[in-house]
């Protein structure tokens, strides 16, 4: 485990306990108390029920209000409704809280004037008390590592990506679409309003954060433009930070409003943001996840041009087209290059010039992969391999279709370490569950590999190209 | 059925009689002849196995060459070397053949002179014998109601949309593509090198063709530019024409000439051809499928303003933004429409200003269908309906998650019919594989029901957009 941070944030993630005003106890396994105990919270700290009506819940005894917890409480969720939370505010205060996570929604994205003036009662007793408000309108902390989680369903690997999101439902989102291709989280940090604590604090504590290699954030507003300026500068000079910047549009901007309350910015500033940062811009979440895997996975890319491998003479002239649109290149290879997979492919019809044709079905992709990919590798005219694996094509009906592809796989993973270039993956779907089936194996065992995988080629080329301008703004500085 | 055409390639469509020159007795099944037979074709018409080595293949009696076939064959398949095709050809010529399929490759494709030489006197036999050749370098046609087919595999339901391909591989993942939502095709046109008969003459005939609703093609290269504008305008005057032009990058356009000998022609040429036809371009084959299958299923919306529908707040404000990228709108409602939804969505932080969100999970959809898209239909400032049903931030872990992905699929499947305006359906598929299976469950209730379901709000906005296009540019004729 990496040293841990003096950062003030440092003890957000690992509280020593944690008292939940509003636990259910109708309702306690899927509660917040029950996620914490299931997801081992319980083992680094302690969790403290705090409802009026009940003596326990879970098996841990309740307190009416969180004054009457005999020990110190650091971290108070809020589950509670809006018009009450100026006065367990107080409460907090009383008892020497250190974070209140707000979890209940009805506040300033309402758009209702009373509404935010609760917000705003809540955060002036916080302020003037020394608390700390995550929130209100948010899901809060995700740690792995301290067993803080808001969902009992997310992984409990620990991870080196770091994500800083102002939606609920978008953590979510990218936590899972990150377990699906094994990538894994340091924290996950959802903030909703930000009427105190905002994306700033957190790039602030993550750029120093030992534990966390990759920051993706989810923005709809920031309060403090400048502050976020640097410290997203903060954390580029240490590591790469993706950012979904939502409301960029007129009509994305209209729906930021009512979301989180947020003023999402022009589109011109957020523009100058990104050019002059070094920030990596990404359009929708898988963009992100598609972004973070790449970032995780592939070496650093010599070059932006791309040799393309696979099987289909249509499917590599689109790819091509796709690549080039992404602002790749997918040039000719060498003439000793050509003529070397020459040999190797002899069939009429197959392509050698880039992109290169895999022989006929998987079983010759898989004989490809070891005979013509250490050719593609020594190409002096190419920086990146990108194989594509177009088995939908076949629409599920080619004999042993999930047996050809694991083969296909497993050859791609056992070359995938000696070759020099950095090499992704795009495995085609397709929308027959055998097909779809087979490629989640495969998926499986090229991540495990450390292989990025991609779900076609217009994703795996817009990934590529994030990583290569990532990895050109660090050499020009 | 139709009338049929009395245009000269209604016959290569509807051939009486089919000779399959190197039919293979060793592996009569997976062969062009195992192919007619099991996919219906020798119901229809004869197949005639040609092998010299071979006296019965797949029960059916072989001849040593075309000439020695007693009856008339009007369609002759070459699956046979390159450097033979123009003997075979002169004895086609002798038996008074119409069509001949050159599925061999290994022609000008190659780049290799004596390859080209060779395809020059195939088709200078066939000019002067009569015949028109379809290739080489190709599948073929599959005609579900002749029973034709390059891919036993295809499904024998006759549908709406012709494609048009120079590629074989990518007709295949179209016609796979479209089977997954439902959709269908009159007939399917792989036609490689074009040595004779060229994408113009295929559209020419389609123009006409009263079981072709709509016409997809994909095109590297063609031969005579200007007739190829003609033919593509006379289809757009009854029907939609969807084109993937393969090759408009530098990238591309290197890919086209080693694939199909295509010259790709410049960027600029193929957008003032777009611009000047009204024909929908498209970039990937997934794009195809999804604009093919708006085009079949939406009614024609009245403008580009989207109202959108579905749980989670970041990403309607994300769907939003992708919703303008793709060249649409996402207006707030009218304020009736939002104190309408108010009464129908009383929870807390859910937005009702466009984007709506349903309420909570996905029994909060199935409820939300029923009482919120009727007004949501009445509202005055949007013109289409986009649901979108995020089941994958979920993960996999819902309780019931594919009974409640069905009832809210069946829920919308109720209420489409009632609504005016033009719906379309964003399944997020994730990485799950329990998510995985409820959505395509989903789509294959929804599509039944007539209603476009695509993999996102990207893919969904993209498609949309590109109906809209359609429809205008008919308008403004």
């Amino acid at each position: 485990m990496a040293e841990k941070s003096s950062h003030f944030l440092e003890c957000m993630f690992h509280p020593k306990s944690i008292a939940i005003v509003g636990a259910s106890a109708n309702d306690p396994e899927s509660g917040w108390v029950g996620r914490l105990i299931n997801f081992g919270y319980g083992d680094n700290g302690e969790i403290y029920p705090i409802n009026p009506k009940a003596d326990v819940i879970h098996g841990l005894k309740a307190y009416a209000r969180v004054c009457d917890v005999p020990g110190p409480v650091e971290y108070v969720v809020f589950n509670i409704p809006a018009r009450i939370t100026p006065q367990v505010m107080a409460d907090c205060v009383t008892k020497g809280v250190k974070f209140v996570h707000c979890f209940a929604a009805g506040f300033s994205e309402t758009g209702v004037p009373e509404a935010k003036l609760l917000e705003q009662q809540m955060a002036e007793i916080a302020r003037k008390g020394g608390i700390r408000i995550l929130g209100p309108n948010c899901m809060g902390i995700y740690c792995p590592e301290s067993g803080m989680t808001f969902n009992v369903d997310f992984p409990r690997e620990k991870g080196r990506v770091a994500f800083v999101s102002q939606s609920g439902a978008e953590s979510m989102r990218l936590v899972f679409l990150a377990q699906d291709v094994r990538v894994y989280f340091s924290k996950v940090i959802s903030y909703g309003n930000a009427i105190d604590l905002d994306a700033s604090d957190f790039l602030e504590y993550l750029a120093d954060d030992e534990d966390t290699k990759i920051i993706a954030c989810y923005i709809e507003g920031v309060h403090d433009g400048p502050r976020f300026v640097s410290a997203i500068k903060k954390c580029l000079e240490k590591k790469p930070v993706v950012v979904l910047k939502a409301g960029l549009t007129e009509s994305g901007a209209g729906a930021a409003a009512s979301h989180t309350a947020s003023l999402a910015g022009s589109k011109a500033v957020w523009e100058a943001f990104f050019k002059q940062t070094g920030a990596i811009p990404c359009n929708t979440m898988d963009d992100v996840a598609d972004t973070v895997q790449g970032l995780l996975r592939m070496k650093p890319p010599k070059g932006r041009r791309v040799a393309v491998v696979g099987r289909g003479g249509g499917i590599g002239v689109i790819a091509a087209d796709i690549c080039e649109r992404a602002g790749l290149k997918v040039p000719a290879f060498a003439r000793e290059t050509r003529e070397k997979l020459g040999s190797v492919i002899p069939e009429a019809g197959a392509g050698v010039r880039n992109p290169v044709e895999t022989t006929l079905g998987m079983g010759g992709a898989a004989d490809f992969y070891q005979r013509g990919l250490p050719i593609v590798d020594g190409d002096p005219e190419t920086d990146v391999i990108l194989v594509h694996m177009a088995i939908d094509v076949y629409g599920g009906h080619t004999p042993n279709l999930a047996q050809q592809t694991a083969e296909a796989a497993a050859s791609l993973c056992t070359v995938a370490p000696s070759l020099k270039k950095p090499v992704a993956a795009a495995l085609f779907t397709g929308g027959h569950p055998d097909t779809i089936m087979a490629v989640l194996a495969a998926r499986e065992k090229l991540t495990k590999a450390g292989i990025p995988v991609y779900s076609g080629v217009e994703s795996a080329s817009r990934a590529i190209n994030k990583v290569i301008n990532y990895y050109e703004a660090v050499r020009n500085r």
